[in-house]
């Protein structure tokens, strides 16, 4: 199945990610890689946690949303920036704009969690509230377009793939000799990156996804051959319940081996597993590529594993453990 | 007061602690050292905050084990070790000693937390329980030396001491400027190896301590000009509960200016904020030197802080938040 042209043209390669990592380098945290040997005991292969947790504004999204805000800068587009969201790209978008003297209104629905508003508000954004509703966000979106604000996406979105995949180029060089490079699966954008990124700087690599059986989508699509536009989501993981975008999975068909998928239990306890044992608050959606070894040991064994963990930001009332 | 000739020879000198680093190199982690804008509006200083929560069996403690363990050897000293701990020193103390292939026994109430008996397991140590109380713990430990086991003392000891000041060995140089090291209070082990090496390396600093009100026994040692060996502990900071020791008090009472007191709730208050504004899992021990600033800004204002983040070891089934 071929991409219409004007999708294919937009599709980054691994020049326009390094292009990214020079242009916001200094403004993103170089964020460490960890490695456990207890872990790697107990999970049967040599695990590298790239820890995006500990990233500014506490997720990779930062990454995507500095290298799109810092391109409109070169490109010489004035004005503020508009997105819509519920979680992280929000609040990364709004830190990347103050940091641009830009100011940046986030569309967010009525039922968005507390302390996500509150991050938003933190980073700098202005929120314009909305109904709940992918059409009533997109809607909110389109009237801010219509009044001046050019609009960032979360993921399905050239600048914001390549801001993505530099995390993926300080992984390569701070552990070069890996097998498989493993990441969640929500929109799309953090594996199509890290999938172009890796292809390029580490030869003979792996590239595998993972998603919760919740939101399932992108493995879907694979089977079918075909992006599929909705699914009945229903999941911990909040970062992953995104549909996959248009480019995104045109990226991942071409050079992603599999996505695998894992139940809500076994992301509740790879994320007290991780809690616990490496002391990194991580959050649900990160969980999944642990859980994702835990479940699928036959992809993994004996093999080195770099591991994208995505994010840490969790709503303290609503944790799931048992107190 | 002057201590005996005894103590007072076994006090360590910054040279001490200087060798403990060259010898632990490799064998501990860099931890990283992690700094926020939003954090430092908040708080009205700079804060440079030394992640021991990311250190190996996630605290401080594994310098000092690491470093006992290793000076064993290199004194001929062979055996297996043996503590008394109801947390992360007995784990550090397991993992050191099965690293140098020397076994290691750790006595532990029978009222310990779970996570911390699986913990002490987990890096290879063996448990003997005994009561709750601090002479059983003792009677137990003196058990095992009389058949052979060397006890390395959790903080009133000077290789142990000399072990926790490298982590501010390494702080001072990844971030040389600062005005004032803090760190919490418990057995004194962690302040007063800090208090030596930072006295060195950072002319002009001043080290402060803190410890919670329910366990506020060195700043009540302190105004009495004289160590209290007992006090009505009660705390949801476990890592603070100890009172501090004979040789670390000596040490305190030289080099720190002051050992300010925090609330349970600030405690608390801190604690949620560090895991959602900085994504970073600590302990409630930890969380005191981010409510001391909160609590006394006047010793804080516009200051250079350097904290110590001395563990993440938290029991999910007993978190502080109301979910």
């Amino acid at each position: 199945m071929l991409m219409d042209d004007q999708a294919a043209e937009q599709i980054p390669v691994f020049e326009d990610i390094l292009s990214a990592s020079e242009r916001i380098k200094g403004i993103v945290r170089e964020t460490p890689v960890i490695s456990d040997p207890l872990l790697n005991r107990d999970l049967g292969c040599e695990v590298w946690l790239k820890c995006e947790n500990l990233q500014r504004t506490g997720a990779f999204k930062f990454r995507g949303a500095s290298n799109a805000v810092a391109l409109l800068d070169e490109r010489g587009q004035a004005g503020d920036v508009a997105t819509h969201s519920s979680g992280n790209h929000g609040a990364a978008l709004a830190l990347a704009a103050s940091m641009h003297n830009r100011g940046c209104k986030v569309v967010m629905p009525e039922n968005s969690v507390k302390t996500k508003v509150e991050a938003v508000r933190r980073y700098g954004g202005e929120i314009i509230f909305c109904p709940a509703g992918q059409q009533q966000r997109e809607q909110g979106l389109a009237r801010l377009v219509a009044s001046g604000c050019i609009p960032i996406p979360p993921y399905d979105y050239a600048d914001i793939i390549c801001g993505q995949g530099t995390a993926t180029v300080e992984l390569a060089a701070q552990n070069p000799g890996l097998d498989i490079i493993l990441t969640p699966v929500g929109g799309g954008g953090l594996i199509s990156g890290s999938a172009i990124a890796a292809k390029e700087l580490i030869p003979g690599v792996t590239i595998l996804g993972v998603e919760p059986e919740g939101a399932a989508d992108t493995a879907l699509s694979l089977r079918r051959g075909k992006r599929v536009d909705q699914y009945p989501v229903d999941t911990i993981a909040d970062g992953l319940r995104a549909i996959v975008g248009v480019m995104n999975f045109e990226i991942i068909r071409e050079n992603v081996s599999k996505v695998l998928t894992v139940s809500e239990t076994e992301i509740i306890d790879a994320m007290a597993m991780v809690w616990q044992q490496l002391r990194l608050l991580i959050e649900p959606s990160s969980a999944t590529v642990i859980a994702a070894i835990k479940a699928h040991p036959g992809e993994f064994s004996d093999k080195r594993v770099g591991v994208i963990i995505s994010g840490g930001n969790i709503d303290l009332q609503q944790l799931p453990f048992k107190t």
